[in-house]
């Protein structure tokens, strides 16, 4: 059983009224559906970063949360819409790779293809298929449709290649995959990655000219300005300034290589 | 009967608190209110781009639903505050033709002057009507409180003048009424006034520097980079450049002509 | 007993899943619960900006409400966090002077340091305590959890100085404390400060560049573009041009000066 709750990410822009019709449209089906904004600031048609985005939050909601995904570059043509259960919550998106940043940790246990047009709006767009067909098909499974109902099932969803860092005798190389809203850079090497029996203390982290000596538990722990490295809260290393925007001071964005030695 | 739904429209942009002020008030009074933002990203004072918010909109919502809308440069002065029942739904407004989007296309059921200072917060400002007086009437309106306690009943509300396209034999003429988070050129030109037996292949779109031959029916069907013309998801006449931008590519903004040829 | 509102405030940015994340947390633990947005757009570490939105704002909110409170760029250091009860409400915020906007008008009838690691999430970053912690503790308290369970109760928490306006014989000196999403300047000086007798028409309010004669009681009284003074709807003279934004327009913001004199 899936619901009440329903998050939605898109990349309509935070001051985009396409959301409120989305929502419009899952309440009139199930009045009593929560829809909750997960981020609708993904950079226009950036499946990767709705991915990430995806992938990093939707982990906080309960079992059961439905998580609706609109960053949708081929709406209108063949591609497909799916459903899929993955680590117990439902995920309604377009099968581009929106859920890859999911499925490269937890195999779905269900994909089923949007192709039951009973489910849907009675009248469909050929450019907002997030309204006319994610949004109804939520509320419905909300109510209590089995995701049987959906289509067929399929073995597997769109896969985008994930960058994977490469870990070596006294180096770990990555790269920056998100810059969050305060600037900091965060990097696609988890903390497991890590050696053991090295004090975090004496890592070193580079990232373009940010260089790093150390990596401190908290932005708290150096002066306002200092440069630092840690382990965010996602469990990812991260580079930031103390009260500051690194990835403006140094004009740093996605994809810049991090190397991490020791 | 109205409620517990009830949108918030307003140009207080997207990180203002005022609007919590609104929910506040809303849920103080009734607290299984259900406030939902539908955009605060209108243009400052632009009473044109709300009511075109509102009127694309609040359709997705269910009968019942309670929309409030605050695009009020008048607040404090003589202009009144009114509560209309529209298609179904209930409308709290200014009567400055914040409503003239959906009036035009559906005649208002009701309409009443908001007076009855009894249902208002207690003490009123001169500068915030929609925390004071909007707020308060749409939550007990969505406790039950009967539309004919609020206030006199009039004829009509505030109308804009809205430019109509201008079909004439081979063209239609339009403008450029709305430009979204995506930079998509949206026009006045509906559907419907596209001419029949014509196939929208044939069809010649022009807006300034841009010049689109041929109606496509999604952004997928061209290259990225591409100009595009295509009906958008409200049924408006749109044009678009594939994965870009295509209002700040050519500098084009709200009432730049749009002419259609075949 | 508090709950089911929650309200969130932080400086994470209008377009940051991390209030989803929040929201999560909460939701996992009190389905019930009822997370309302705030404000995200606090200037990144900007206490005092944060302690504003909260003492301005969560009045609005009913009895029994919650506030979490994430402004916190001391996270993961020896700052501790706390429940505060002021004026029937119940905060949570670092003991950073977040919550001294509303201290500095009402003694809270409890404080609480957050000691009591059972009501937290089991694993805590160093980094995101709004989530790890506050969030948890927020969601337990609107399922009854009494506050005394939290830590131990102390007698005070951080204050920020707030400056005062100055009140002389035809005068009052204050400053601009806050610019609103309109570009309107809103003073420290609140309504009861004005002499009384003294007809406001004929103060004349100065700050830099704008001088103005009379205060109005709303934007709707002079033409676009003139200057105006008034007390806007939190009972503070603000300064603001009609249709305009002063603060754009003069280069004003916050900590000018501001005079009034008759």
């Amino acid at each position: 059983m899936f619901g009440p709750l329903i998050t939605l990410t898109t990349d309509f822009g935070v001051d985009s009224p396409y959301v409120a019709a989305m929502k419009g449209v899952i309440l009139s089906i199930n009045p009593a559906a929560r829809p909750i904004d997960l981020t609708h600031a993904i950079p226009p048609q950036d499946v990767r970063q709705g991915a990430l985005a995806l992938a990093a939050t939707t982990v906080w909601f309960p079992p059961g949360s439905l998580h609706i995904g609109v960053v949708d570059p081929g709406v209108g043509t063949a591609r497909e819409l799916l459903f899929a259960e993955i680590d117990g919550r439902g995920y309604l998106a377009p099968d581009n790779g929106l859920l890859s940043g999911l499925t490269r940790r937890h195999r779905p246990s269900e994909i089923r293809l949007l192709r039951e047009r009973q489910f849907w709006l009675s009248e469909i767009s050929s450019t907002f298929h997030g309204r006319d067909i994610l949004s109804p098909v939520a509320a419905r499974l909300s109510l209590g449709l089995a995701t049987k109902e959906l289509g067929p099932s399929v073995a597997d969803s769109v896969e985008l290649a994930w960058p994977e860092p490469c870990v070596a005798p006294g180096e770990i190389r990555g790269e920056i995959q998100h810059v969050d809203s305060f600037g900091n850079l965060v990097s696609n090497i988890e903390r497991d990655l890590l050696p053991a029996g090295i004090p975090v203390e004496s890592l070193r982290v580079e990232c373009g000219p940010l260089r790093v000596a150390g990596l401190t538990t908290s932005y708290g722990h150096a002066a306002p300005g200092a440069a630092i490295a840690l382990v965010g809260s996602s469990g990812l290393v991260e580079l930031a300034i103390v009260d500051g925007n690194a990835a403006r001071r140094y004009s740093l964005d996605v994809g810049a290589a991090v190397r991490i030695t020791w």
